[in-house]
Order: structure tokens, then sequence, then C-alpha cells
């Protein structure tokens, strides 16, 4: 086992929910080791953050320019290998741009950019710097999601009909914003989520699932965006029809304000002679059917593709759950920045891309088009 | 116990599922007696189809018009109470009008009509000769489909906001009809089947479910449908986006062409308060979800509404299915009928009426509209 | 079709949950017609329940013995074909004694007799008059119950090992017989139960279930008994270990006290290469397991067994229940008893007889013979 | 956060399943840190398995022995923490004995030693070096079976009456040892495994849940064992009525012959006045019932108890699963660890400890006493 890399955090000081989950993930495996951070927007409170977290504080920094001057400053062995972005959605840009200037790989969270045109220039910003910037669209990282995808892309369903995808949880019903809680805060603000709310939210992890698992480009699509909850100016619930690329057809439902929902995350995908359908909440199951009736529940034992195996760690019966979906992700960023640095050509690790977080976007502000304008059909566009 | 009032039956053969279904449904209660039929449009047939079902000769008809013919010829005690039409949707109307001119109440198959022009005569026929005009949205029968009712009429869940809908089956995913089945024949057939396909067979279940349940009118609609085996003229797929008057929104997906899908017929309504989910291959169960966020298996036992509670024969764990839920909309149908004779006013039997015919097949043509107009939004309109 | 059997029911009263049961099931397929009825043990209100059921009051009885000496009277042609037996248990040998020797076939409801030693005289006297003697253990009436039976035959799992099979209730998981509940008064009380409570009323149908689906046969059991509700005489509650002939083993757990479940009959079997699990409140479906994995989904559709195929009436994902399942013991019988008017040799209908009755009886002995020998282990003697 | 503890194991190499799993449990809260080991019985695989590892070669040994006697022999500050001990079983005792006579806390695997006596000489030894001698029953890590204990305890369901444990699983359904499967031969080697196979490896597990659960103290059992596959000499199979002091009672069911289930441990717990039941496969769901009726799905989020909610990472929806649970109990182990070095009293860390070790190792001491003696019934003696 090699050394793990050595990564910085921008954001995810202790009481945001994400940053701990990064942590999580990025330790499992023992691949990646926090070093430094700059944790918060608010200076003290990234020290503090910091502090409580152990890190050394000659690499608690109080922003992330600081961070980034000072880690450059290092030598080269000594200077953290990545830097982890999950702040709140509109520094997201700014942040992964200055690292990459400066040379740093990039793990970004989602949705990656506030516009497509920013996530165009870090996707190329990357490419020509010959740096990883992975986007966690941590969904992918599910041994059973890419056994999905391996199965669809054997042809063992046939060519694809019909998809759905929905992501519905109910976190959002009331407004939960009003009460001053941070997460609800800054996801219902346009200056720090973007143009859209739960659509940017869950409806962009729901748009990359389907495109990680079938294969499929949009054509076009028509979206209605509906802020319920009174007082909300963003959608907390959006549906579209998707028409793909070759024919095949769906749709994709997200909502944070299914009351009861958790984390209701399920992709169904329908073709000539079999269908696939899997959920989030159970993950570590797989139901196929095929035209001669049956159902088959797959686990994540038996006879599974290299790609689905390679992505878990227990016997079947053994559940696993969010956290090792989320490790596979950096795993597969590690895995991506090692090839770089060993000069090796770029592997499919299979973590999600800049591009994929281009795309992404995209789909949100084609949908925020589409809702605009009656919620009319859009031509996909890059 | 009153005795069972006396039916005929138009369509229905033998070699027709859907017949056996109305005989058992109308069986199961001993509240209908199936004592004369025309049982298939080719003379011959009918005759041996009644005869392997036991009917009095004198009372195997060779066609719909012989049997009313010969029926309202008989003394009113002797005749028919009311006629089943359980033939290809082509005859609905021509079967169920004339016996309404005959004086005979109906109770008819879904899709009700080919055209909303003719759903509107046969309910103002109905309407005007004072007779029952029941349409058998069977689903409706379910006791947990009509405890959902009550509870959201109850504003057990608060004010409602969105509502999935969804009815898949995989029996047509593949050219069933080029085998000769004729029950896949008619089905794919325009003669006979009218405009619609899967949208006209199941589309229309589902938008009765969620009109019955939630009292949602819908307001305006984006349809998109889809033949996905070739050769198929009429939609084996469609998929709708639904604004209802007063602001919920909703999502309708129908499908012929999902493979291993069996009868999936599922209603999901999100309100500001709670939540409530029926699924009917599982019809036993209704979960009802709450802000506080567990989550409620309710079953046919316990503290349910009188609807429910009048709709269930057995305790729960004891399971009831199809048949019973089917000899609900029967029972009601009946109930309605000897309120007619004793003269009393129309009670409300929850059994579905013209005027819910009627708004099933227009909302068939307003899905084909839109879909025929590029998928547009297409105002409700009656 | 041939016309229906005519029949008569001692037991069943209106107040009666088993007996508006045995009337539905009989009534389904139209096989059978209730036509008489001695409905009570007080004359008075036999007559009533028969009136309010619609009875001919001719041959609506006092007693069960007016019942057999009235039907008797009658020409042959005219007098019921076979009598119901839904009384509490203890007379369920005296009156389908007296049927059986007045030439009348009996369909009586389980536990069979209240001790062995009848259930053998009623099992001869049945074969020695050349009658059919049916016993209602319900559950072998599902489609999927007969598909395992026929798939465990065939070899399909190979050997067998292990069997669990649970019968868990909770309806009476307070006093509820205090409370004058009938149901509840008569099942705890020794005099009409018998010598068991809960062992008797749902560990018969556990029993039976075993036998009927594996066809393995008990070598010795121990069985632990317990009254937990305080002041009943009889079980509420027993688990029971089993030894088969052959070498496989098994557990048999019933209970009354279990809050919440309200009809939890499970069967799991476990063999060589696979394994079936069927559950009573899901009853549509079917678990097959095998040694490479997965685990196949089972619906009532697809290349069913003809055991199967014939107890279904219903298209797959057209939920079928409790009453179709019961319906097909009463086909059963009706089967048997036309096959012995029309002098043809018994065919297997599958519908369970009084040697079926019977072994329930004495399942029953020996459990208790067993818990009052303090829990000891009990070989298996007939 | 304090730094993490520095832990040696024993055993666990890259070939074995459960040394993997420890290390990623200890790993995923960065609470202890594996920097030495002896991981193989193998000298120079345990060399190899180090380096494989990335373990510093200087603290890479080739024997338990030598590793207790170089690390004691380091500065009190620079030797590690604790000792994880998961050999095969025979090892635990000499292994943990060794490491408690030279002063360090043990984390040991289960089933804990080969006997009872054993077992009583490790709990006595800890107690009087007032070390840390932890077992990893991981399943009682997870959040909603503490929740469930905190439930129980709480009273919220009433007094206890009837428990169902059971643990099946599938993977030694054939004669997997005489492949050279590691796992499978050491596993069912009496010299390596001990009097029991099933039993011990996963029967004890679920003895551990009902104790940990419900607190109820086994008064007396009778156990049925068997070997079901040809030339196994140790149970694979069993199956043991339970009588609790107080008056519940209970069964327990382990096997590893039940084709197609994969790591089935569910325990079932009825009580007075409500229900509780929980499934290892589906971990993040506890199903509670209460006499009137509904069946409540609980989930990680809401209002969980103070056991629970430290027991989780994310918020509901977000699978937690085997690795988590199996973390909490190396924090509760690290916890206690810390709090001797503090010099304050213990806390109750949930972690299970050598006297819960003792009491499984008696557990199947007992059942074998019974099957031995023809599954009679034996009272529990500690």
């Amino acid at each position: 086992m090699s050394p793990p890399l050595r990564f910085a955090m921008v954001g995810g000081g202790v009481d945001a929910f994400i940053g701990g989950v990064h942590r999580l993930a990025a330790a499992l495996d023992g691949r990646a080791q926090l070093i430094a951070g700059a944790l918060s927007s608010t200076p003290q409170r990234s020290l503090d953050s910091a502090r409580s977290l152990g890190l050394d504080p000659d690499r608690s920094y109080e922003s992330y320019q600081q961070l980034i001057e000072r880690e450059t400053a290092r030598p080269e062995s000594d200077r953290v290998d990545f830097v982890s972005v999950v702040t709140p959605n509109h520094l997201h840009h700014p942040v992964a741009k200055a690292c990459l200037e400066a040379g740093l790989h990039v793990v970004c969270d989602k949705p990656f950019t506030m516009t497509s045109v920013q996530a165009i220039e870090l996707r190329d910003l990357a490419r020509n710097n010959n740096l990883v910037c992975a986007v966690t669209y941590n969904y992918t990282g599910y041994p059973l999601v890419r056994e999905m995808r391996s199965l669809i892309a054997s042809g063992a369903i046939g060519q694809l009909r019909k998809v759905y995808a929905e992501y519905h949880q109910g976190w959002l019903a009331t407004a939960l914003e009003d009460t001053g809680m941070k997460q609800a805060s800054w996801r219902t603000d346009p200056e720090r989520a973007g143009i859209a709310g739960a659509l940017g939210d869950i409806g962009t992890h729901a748009e990359n699932l389907v495109s990680f698992v079938t294969g499929l480009e949009i054509d076009s699509l028509c979206a209605d965006l509906t802020s319920f909850v009174p007082g909300r100016s963003l959608d907390d619930d959006a549906s579209a029809l998707l028409r793909f690329k070759g024919g095949a057809k769906g749709t994709l439902t997200c909502s944070q304000v299914c009351v009861g929902e958790e984390n209701g995350l399920t992709l169904r995908v329908y073709a000539e002679t079999g269908a696939l359908i899997w959920r989030q909440e159970n993950p570590n199951v797989l139901e196929q059917t095929s035209l001669d009736g049956d159902r088959r529940l797959i686990t994540r034992g038996g006879d599974r593709s290299p790609a689905a195996t390679s992505a878990t760690r227990l016997p079947p019966g053994h559940p696993e759950g969010f956290i090792e979906a989320f490790a596979n992700i950096y795993r597969g960023a590690c895995d991506a920045i090692e090839s770089k640095r060993a000069g090796q050509p770029d592997a499919d690790t299979l973590t999600p891309t800049a591009e994929d977080g281009r795309r992404g976007v995209r789909f949100v502000e084609l949908c925020v088009q589409s809702a605009r304008d009656g919620s009319s059909w859009v031509e996909w566009t890059d």
C-alpha cells in the first residue's frame, strides 16, 4: 500500500455536514490524509475548526487564498497533494480555479459551479495543466450502481427505452431556512446556491446517475420547477420530461418537500429485454427483470463485474453504505492523481470529472431555461 | 340480504380475461347474478360461451341488439336489472347507449368511450333517464385507496403539493399482437382501442385514481407519448407533467413496455404536513409519513374510516386482492340501482360514474393533443 | 360448467367470522351454493341468522340434528350435497359424525376434532361410507404454496435439511376473552377449544403447511407451551423443535401474543441446493434461492406447475388473497364429491382430508404431552 | 479530537477477512491507528503482510510473543496502546492472556475463548490489572440495535414475553473446507474453532444480541445441533429453545447451511404492549408495533435515544452499515482505554466486555452439553 496522499480542505468546518462526510470517506481506505485546511470563510472559525480537528497549526489557514499561497510555497515534496473543495456552491469556482492555477489537484463537491461557463473554464484549466479535477457525485460509487452500469454496457438488457430517475427528500418541506439552520440557509439562497435549489442540490445527482449508468445523452427536456414553501425563491421541487439521443425517453423528478422521504434516490431503467432497478436507501440490492418474468435480486456477492467487485469491501449480507460509496470516489481521485504523478496515461477510475460536473450544471441551466419559458421543450446544447 | 340483482353481460366470452373478472366480482357478495348474455360479437361464439357458462338458452343471445330487444320485451319483473358492458372499447358507446335508451342500467368497463362527445352523450342519457351508468375503475374499490381518500379529505396531511401516479406494465414489451394474442390485438388496434394505447388502457386508471383519491382537478398538462415496439401505431408508453387547479403539481406515467412490471399502479401524494403512498401490488398496506419522521404502515385493521371499513371483508393479515376491490365497484353499482328503484335520492356509493368515465376519456384526448402538438402544454377544457 | 353443489352450514351464524369466509369461498367460483343451515347452537339465533342470509325458511333449521333429519328425509335429488361444519372445535366431531352416518359429505373446519381417536373415527367412517370428509386447512390453497410443493417434489432444491415454520398473531395479547368477544372466548376455553389454544388454532395450520409443502414426516418433537396472559388456561404461545424422518430438522413456533402481528404464517425450507420461502401476508411472491447466490422472486405468472396454475384465477400483478385460496379448498372438495358421485376413482384434489385433520390433532396431542412432561422429546406415534 | 490510540494486530494477515474489517473499523473515526503487527502464525507471512500494509519494519513482528516482548520493551510513551486479537479462536486465549499479563489492553474477536474457564481467567486478569478487554460483538454497534435496547429498557413495550433470535447464513452449505478455503477450514476444525461450529461462530452473536438488547438472562435451554454437510464434525446448524429468568421464552436458531442467506441476523422481541424487530441486512430500519395496530418504521433520524444518536454519523436516508457499527465497538474500546489512562471510573461505553465474551462461551458449552445429552433441558450455571 502506498503512503496516503495528503490533502487540504476548503470549507467543511465542524458544523457543516458534508465536510465530515468527505473526511470519513477520504480516511476509510487510508488513501488520503487531511493535513491542512481553510475550513470556513470566517478566519477565526476556520482556525477553530482546524484546531478541533487536530490539524497542525502551521497548516491551519484563515482563507483559501492563504492556504494556496503557503502550501505552494513549500517544497513540492511537502505540499498537499490535492485540495477538497466543500464550500457552498458559489465558492466552488473561485477556489477550484485558484487551486488549479496553482498546480494543485482538486476534488470538488457538486453542483460543480454556478454557471456552465465557469465549469468549462475549470475543466479546460485542469486539462491544460494536466491536473485532476474530480467532482463528488458520490452515488456513482456504490458497487451495485457500477454493476448496473456494467450490465447495461454489456447489453444484458438490450436497447434502452425508458428511464425513471427520482430523488425525493422531505427535509425542506417547511421553511427551515427561517430557523437559521445553516444547511437550509445557503441551499435556498440564490447568492450561494445559484439559479436552482433542489434541482441543483439533488437533481444534478439524479442527472449524473442517469448519465453514469445508462450512457444516454439528453437530446431535449421540458421542466416544471416549483417553490412550494412560501417565501422561498428557488425551486424546492422539479419534474422534467427527458428525450435522449437515440430514442429513449425518461422522467426525472427531484424534490425536497416530499414529507417523510429521507434520501430517496432511485433509478429504474427499462429496456428491450430486461430492466434494472436500484434504490439508494437499500443500496445493497439491485433488481433485474427479464422478459420471462421472474425478478432477480442481485447483491454484492457472486459473479459481479470487475467494476462492482473492486468497489466493494465486504462480503454480501454485511451492509455497505454511503461512506463506502463516497470513499470509492476518493479512491478513484487518488488513483487518478497518482497516475498523473507517475506520468501514466489516464485510466478510467469511474470517479466523475469536471466534464461530468459541467454537464450537471448545464442540465440545471437548461431546466431553468425551460421553466422560465413556460416549461417549454429545450434542445440540449453544450 | 336482498335477493341478488340479475344482470346480462355484453362481451366477456370465455376467452376474454376481463369478462371472467366481472363475473367473479359480481358473484362475490351474492349481490348480482348473471342470467343473460351476448358474450361475443360473433353469434355462434356468443352462444357457445353462454352454454359453457351455464346460461339459460332462452337468455343466451346472438347479439347485444337481440339481448336488449328480447329482455325489454319481458315483463319488467322478469327482465335483467342491468347490463355489464365488457367489450373492446369501440363497442362501449353503442352498447351502453342502446341499453340506456331501452331503460336498462349499465355497468361499463373503461376507458368509457372512444370520444368525450360520446361520453357526454351517455352521461346525459343516464341522467335524463334516471339510470345508473357505472364505470369499472376497479382500483378505487380497494379499502386502503378509500382510506387514503378519506385521510386526505379529512386534512390529515394538509394541503396537497405533489402527486406521483404511475401505472407500469411490461406485457406489451414485445409485439404480442403479432402472435394473435387477442388481448394484445385489440388493445393495439386504433379501430377497437381508440386514439390511445397504454394511455387509454391503464393511463385512465391512473388519472382516475388521482382524481378519486385527491379530488384535484387538472388545470393543464404536457404529455409525451411513445410507441416503442416497432410497428405499433398506438402509444405503449406515456409520461405527463400535470398542473392542478390550486397549485399542486404532478407526474403521471404509464407504460406497457416496462419489462418485468406486472401491474405496477402506484400513487404517492405529498402534502404540507404528511404523505400517503399506496401500491396496487401490495394493496393491503398504506404508508403514511408525517413531518416528525417515522413511517407508519397502515393495514386494513384498526381505526379506519367508514369508507375503508365498509369496503373490507376480512381481518387484517388475511390478504384481500383484486377481486374484492372489483366486487366493491359492483356492490356500489347494485346499491345505486336499488336506491333508484326504491325512489331514494342518489347516495355516494363511491362507484365511479359516467362523469368519471368522461373525464378519463377527456384526459386521453388532451394528452394525445399535447403529444401531437410536440408535447406542448394544453389547458384542460371539458 | 356443471350446476353448483348445494350445501348446508352448521355453525357460522352472522356474528361468526369464519362462517362468512366459508360462504364467500364457496360462492367465488359458483361451485357451491348455500341452501340450508343450522347456523347456531341456539335455535332462535339459528333461525335469525338463516333469515338474514336469505335462506329458505323450510331449510332453516334449529339444530344440526334437525338439519340432518329433514334433509335426509328429502328425495336424494333434492337434499343438500354436503355439509360445512364451522362450529367451535368441540362440535366438529359430533356434527361431522352425524352427517357422515347419514350419508352426507362433509367439509369441516380445523382443528378437526378434540382428540385423535375422534379423528380416526371420522376418517374411517368417511372411508367406509365412501364419503368426502375435507378439512379446511385453507392456506394450502394458495397457488404459490402449491408451487412450492411442486418445486420441492420435483427436486428443484434437493434434499431437505431445515424447515422453519411460524404462525404469529397478536390479537390475544390481552385478555380479550374477558371482554365477551366471542372469537376469543371459545378459543381460550378448554371445553370448546380442546387441550390447546394457539397450538390448536394456528399451530395446526403451520404443521399442515409443513406437511403439505415438504412431505416430511415428524419423527420426534419437543415443545414448550406458555400461557402468557394471566388467567388464561390454554397456551397462547408455543415453540417446538422438530426432527423429521430422514434427517431433516425444523422449528415450529406459533403465538397469539405477538403484538402487532396480524396473520404471520411463514414457511422457509432450506435444502441441499436451494431454498424456498413463502409468507402468507404477501402470498403472491415466492422466494427461491440457489447455491449461486441470487434470490429469485417468483410470482403467479410465468412457467408455473400445473398445481399452481390451476389454482390461480388472475394474471400476476393482480393480487389474489385469502378468499381465493380458501375457494380452492372448496373447489377441491366439490371436485372430490362430484368424482365420487360419478363413481370415478378419487383424484388428488389437493384439498386436505380427514387424514390430514387427524395428523394435526395428533400433533397437538404430542406437543401437549411433551409440554406436560417438562418439554421433553416425544416420539411420533399415530 | 485527541490523537489516535496506536494499536498492534495479532492475526489478520492480508488474506483474512476479519483483519481487514478490524482495520477499516479502527480507522473510520481516526480513533485508532495500526502501527504494529504479528499478522500471521507463520513468521514470513507475518512479515509479508505487515509490509503490504505499510507497517514500520521495526514493528513488524514474526510472532505475538515477539510483538509483546519488543513493544513492552519500549518506553511507555512509545509502545502500542492496545492489541487487537483477530486470530482463529484457539489463539484468542493465549494471545490475550499474554497481552494482559504484559499490561496491554486487548480488543479480542469472538467467540472469546475455547472454554469458559479460559474466559473467566481473562476476565479476571483484565479486572485485576485494570485493563480493558473488549470483545468485538460488532452487531451491538448498530445505532438501531442500541435504540432497541434503550426502548426496551425504558419500558416502551412493557414486560418481555417472547424473543426470536436467528442468524442464518448459507456459505457453508457445501463442503467448502475441502476446497482449501481458509475461512471454512479453520471454522470447521475443532482444533482451531473449538467445540462448536455455527453455534460458536454466529450463534454467539445471536446470544449476545439477545442479551445486549433485552437484558434477559437465560435460565435453561434445550438445543439441537446438526452437522448437515457430510464429513463435517462440528455443527453447521443449531436450534435452541430458551427460557429466561422472569418467565420470558425464546428461540435461537443459527445455521450456515441456509442456502441463499447471506448474513441473516434478526431479532424480534414481543412484549406486553408492543414489539420491536430488527434485521441486520436492512439495519437502518427498526420496526415497532403496539397494541393499537399500526407498524412504525423507525430510522436513525428523529427523536432517538442518546445511545443511538451518538452511534450514528450520517443523516437518515444515507445508509450506514457494517463498518460503522464495527467502528462503534472500537470507539467504545478506545473510550474505555482512555478513561482508564485518565484514571477515571469506567463508563459504560456499550462495547462488549470479557464478561460478555465469557457468557457467550458458556452459552456454547451449555448448548453442546444439551445436544450431547439428547437435546435435553440444561439449567444455566455460570
